[in-house]
Order: structure tokens, then C-alpha cells, then sequence
């Protein structure tokens, strides 16, 4: 499906579904909303499954991973290398999102959105990694639609296989430059406070990023106001390849969660191609990066987890299922106040 | 145990098992300390269980249930009959609390530790409620002692029956404003600020709610040098207990899980009694209530969840043990740097 298609296809949560969801919450025999988030995300599924009769059993994390030639000039303490390592370990499990995965009950999907040598994982290979932004533009803007359409094609494809529910997550060593590259010029922001230490930078390699950074925007000059010149320009495959899931699970009726800092840059584009993909949106967790809470309030998001995490691959967004799932078992095997022979229970005012 | 006896035996945590936990977390393959709290609470368990081989699979929710003579002055929207059935609905699983425990394999433990009439749940009754604290003290010391001796005993019988980590929850209708008074007196705020409308009261119900806290303060004098008075005057049995929980689970060598508002209060309480019992609590979530946050930071604590929970019994305590067990299991399972063939993924600085 094109990325014109997808977002024709976005339309607004079912409203009579939510209303139904949240008729039942009332219901039950606690306080009202005394459950805060738990309820209004089971109000919010309720909305985008069109039905208050919310399954989110099945759940896929889709892990898209790609290089960024950002690297050479020395923004990272970590060589590209590592991507295509991790990228691999978590199909054996051998990476934490993999091992949260299966502690949850979810399944793990890696995806090569365009690592600088061949995997063994799932090949959506846009190409072997993007440009040195740095020099030249991370990519033509037919790759970002390309990479966005594959995004949205993983979308539908789960949709297809019967899960109920996305995360997003990212491997991709480079990526938070690229990240903050876009949050700057999408949130109009200084670089240096959309910057942050990555996977551990020391002070001097910090400031190097934010050079990097400040010089790829003044030479390719993105245009804020366009998502998919910023993508191409100063983006990267997986953050174009996250974006795409955003788009492709509001046009396939799915809730997708967002993970840390480089998925909530992925969500706030996907929201500005269309705003209406941001009401499929689930936020899980407030990264340690710098520019994550500005992030979530640009997207009108309000996290669960205030966990200090910083790790990407999605392990954020996994964090966040058990809380979804006990949210549910609450709102599926809790008696009513009727049922509970309580009538008191409920607030006057 | 008494509570002297308990005070004496609550000892600063293992470091050599905290610093064994922490070498382990460094040498796993992804960015340092990039699970955040998720590694830290580990760190912490293990310095709390002696050994850095951290087990934590049987956990118990121990809610005390308790009455307050003050619910006669219509500080609360519901009457204290509410206390005896959604104590005894525990059992039944259709309480909020008994649905989470079963979703995350967590054994529920309902104690009646003073509501107004005789319950099947278990008995470890003080008085048949508190009096009103508006007119008379709460309870007199030595039933504060008793409480908090009770609170003692059950979290040394949870250990000798082999659990490895404990939650407090509460259930009586009323106690938010025992608390409100507590916390106003232990951390000398005003009133006002320490209020909250509970389980959904009215603006008129609030304000009279905190009319009530201002003239049972000026009445009874509470020594805020002195947490033993201050729980016998403005307190209630089930805040006494969940204090003697954190006591005697910290005698124990057991973590014990802090849930919101209330239980904060009670381990504010019990930190006053013996500060080092500190080190064996954890925080679960920040409260809706609106002094939540400032009785966190007044126990040094920094909670994991932001959910706008604020339903009591011990839900967000629950809610936390998922995230406990996930960060356990990376810690486990996940390979180290030498294992991963990774040798590069390791800052510089």
C-alpha cells in the first residue's frame, strides 16, 4: 500500500466503542478511574478496534534495524558493526528485547531496513546503510517513502497474521544522531538540547554529535514543515521504517506502541504526515535522553513508565505490556457494583 | 517480635552482594545501566537478600483492613460498610487487588486488623475500628504498638513460609485521611496540601475533610518526633500494620514493596521508627493523591510508575511486580559482552 493510500485510510477512533468501554468501567465496583491510564488505554483500544470488547493477546514488536553512515564521522562509541551483531542475537534471544518478548508472551520480529552487510534476518534492505549526513543527505526521498511503505506493509502483515496489538523498536548504532537531528528541526529546537549521550558517550564525543549535527541541518536544510525531507534528509532507514508502522497500524486499526526516544521521533513524523495516526498511538516510557519528555508532550503522549531506561530495541514498549494486560483482566473479570451487592461505592459529586 | 527487638535486628544492606549484582549488570552486552531503575532494584534486592543470585518468585500482598472511627464526621463518600465486603470479596477474587495478585502469580493475604464487625477473613483485629479521632485519639499506644507488632508477625510468617517479596496494600474507608493527618504532622506541611478527595469526594466533602484533620491535630498534640504517637493519635490500625510490615520485613531481610499514598505514609512512619528500614523498601508508583509525590521524595524514593492510579488494596504495588520479574530475567539470562562476541559495545569514558 502507498503512503498517499495509508493515510486515506487513517480515520478517527470509533467514539461509540470508547463510550462503551468507558460505560463499563464506570461499573465496576472501585472508584471511578482509580485505575488513571490502565482505564483510558483500554478506552482508547476499545476506540481503535471499533468494539469495547478490547483483545490485545497477541502482540508483535517490530524491531526495525539499519546503519547510519552518520558513524564515521565518530558519534558513536561503538562501531556500526554492532548493529548487524545485536540485529542477529535476537532471533537466538540473546538480546534484552528478545528475552522481554518472551517473558511477556509477545513475539519478536527483527527487521533489516538496510544494515551495512548481509543479515540473517527478515531482509527489507533499503540499502547498505544510509549516507554521512554529515556530507550529503542520508538518503533520497524515494527511499524514505520507500522505507516508510515497508513500515507500513509490517503493519498490515500482522494485522493479517492475527496480532492485535504493535510495538516498535529500533536497532540501529548512530541513531539517536539522527534522532536528534530530526527532533531539532521538527520541534524547531536547538540542537544541544535535543542531544543527548546516546549509548554512553563521554563529553567530548557529545559535543562532536551535536556539531554533526548542527552541520548536516545547515547544509541540507530540511524543511520542517515537510516529514519526509527531514526523513530522508537527516533521518535514517528505521527511524523511516518506524514511522511507517505508526502510519500502517492507524490505517490498519491497531493500537502501536511507542517505545523511547528514536520511536517517539519516528511517532511525532508519522504525526506530522497525519495527525490522526497520533490517536493509535500508545506512549510506555519516559527515556533517560535528554529531549524525551518535550518529545512526548509535542505528541500529546503521557508515558506509564518512569523507569530511567535508555536501551532502544523496544524494551520500553515490551515493559509496558503487562500493564495493558493487567488493565484488561481488571476490566474483563471485575464485578460490577451490581454483581458486588456494593451500592455505596460511588462518588457523590 | 517486638518492636524493639525488630529495630535491633533491621541491619544495613549486603555490599559485597550489591557490588557482585553490579559487576554482573556491567558485564551484560547492551549499554551500561541502560535498564535504568529496572537495574538498580536488582542491585538493591540483592544487597536486601545477602547475595547477588536475587530470587524473588513468590511474592505475597499482605492488605491490612482496618476501620476508622473518623468516617462518623463525613469525611468519606461511602459508609465503613464498604471496608468488610470489599475485604472479604479479596478472597473471592473480585476485588481489584485479588485480580492483579492472580494475573502476576502473586499470593493475596487479607487481614482484618480492626474492621468494625466480625469478617471471614483473617483475624487479627485490634478494636472493632479506631475511635474518632475528631473527638478522642485514635487508638491508644499500646494498640499502636500491637498494630505494628501484628504488621511485624505477618512479615515473618510470609518469610518462614517461603516468600521472597512482599507488598503492602490497605483497604478502610476513611484512611486517606488518617494519612493526610500523619503525613501533615511527620513532614510539618499544612493540612491542605497533604488532602486529597480519596476515593471521589466533593470539594464540600474535601474541605470538611480537612476541617476534620486541622481539629484532630489541635486536639490530640501529635509529637511528630515521636511516630508511635502520631499513629496512636491521628493514625489507624491498618497504616500501623503496613508500618509494622516494612519493620519486621526489613528484620526479615525481605524487599517490601511500597504501594501509593497510605502505604507511603506508613513507610514514612516506619523509616521514623528506624531509618535503615528505608533500604529495604521500594517504590512501586507516584499516587494521584496530591501529596504523592513530596511523601516519595521525603522517604527517598523514586517510583517507577506514573499511572494516575489511586485505587488502594496494594494495585500499584502489584502492578510493579511484572517489571520486577522482566528486569530480573535480563539480568539472568541475557548474555555478557564475552559470551555475545561483542567487544566493542562498551563506553569510553
Amino acid at each position: 500500500m502507498t503512503l498517499e493510500e495509508t493515510v486515506r485510510r487513517i480515520t478517527p477512533l470509533d467514539q461509540e466503542a470508547m463510550e462503551a468501554a468507558e460505560k463499563h468501567w464506570n461499573s465496576i465496583a472501585k472508584p471511578l478511574h482509580s485505575l488513571g491510564k490502565l482505564e483510558d488505554v483500554v478506552v482508547q483500544i476499545a476506540g481503535i478496534q471499533g468494539t469495547s470488547r478490547v483483545e490485545i493477546a497477541r502482540k508483535a514488536l517490530i524491531v526495525l534495524c539499519a546503519d547510519n553512515g552518520v558513524v564515521e564521522e565518530g558519534v558513536t562509541q561503538t562501531g556500526q558493526e554492532v548493529t548487524a551483531q545485536v540485529a542477529e542475537n535476537f532471533l537466538q534471544e540473546k538480546a534484552t528485547a528478545g528475552i522481554l518478548c518472551r517473558r511477556t508472551g509477545a513475539e519478536i520480529f527483527p527487521v533489516d531496513m538496510g544494515i551495512y552487510r548481509d543479515t540473517c534476518i527478515r531482509n527489507c534492505k533499503i540499502a547498505y546503510g544510509t549516507k554521512n549526513m554529515a556530507k550529503e543527505p542520508a538518503m533520497t526521498r524515494d527511499q524514505a517513502v520507500k522505507a516508510l511503505e515497508t513500515g507500513i506493509m509490517l503493519a498490515f502483515e500482522k494485522k493479517e497474521e492475527g496480532f492485535q496489538l504493535l510495538a516498535t523498536g529500533e536497532m540501529g548504532i548512530g541513531n539517536t544522531t539522527s534522532s536528534s537531528a530530526m527532533a531539532s528541526v521538527l520541534l524547531n529546537h536547538p540542537v544541544e538540547e535535543m542531544t543527548g549521550r546516546g549509548a554512553g558517550l563521554s563529553t567530548a564525543g557529545l559535543n562532536k554529535k551535536i556539531k554533526t549535527i548542527r552541520r548536516a541541518i545547515a547544509m541540507h536544510k530540511p524543511d520542517r514543515e515537510d516529514p519526509v525531507d527531514v526523513l530522508s534528509k537527516v533521518g535514517g532507514f528505521d527511524i523511516a521504517g518506524m514511522a511507517g508502522v505508526f502510519l500502517g497500524g492507524a490505517a490498519a486499526k491497531m493500537p502501536v506502541v511507542i517505545d523511547g526516544f528514536i520511536s517517539c521521533v519516528a511517532a511525532l513524523a508519522a504525526i506530522r504526515i497525519c495527525p490522526t495516526a497520533g490517536d493509535y498511538m500508545i506512549a510506555s516510557h519516559v527515556s533517560k535522553e535528554p529531549a524525551a519528555r518535550l518529545l512526548l508532550d509535542s505528541i500529546g503522549k503521557e508515558a506509564f513508565l518512569t523507569c530511567d531506561m535508555c536501551l532502544g530495541e523496544g524494551s520500553g514498549a515490551v515493559t509496558l505490556f503487562p500493564l495493558l494486560d493487567m488493565g484488561l483482566e481488571v476490566y474483563r473479570k471485575m464485578a460490577t457494583f451490581e454483581e458486588n451487592d456494593i451500592e455505596t461505592y460511588v462518588p457523590l459529586s
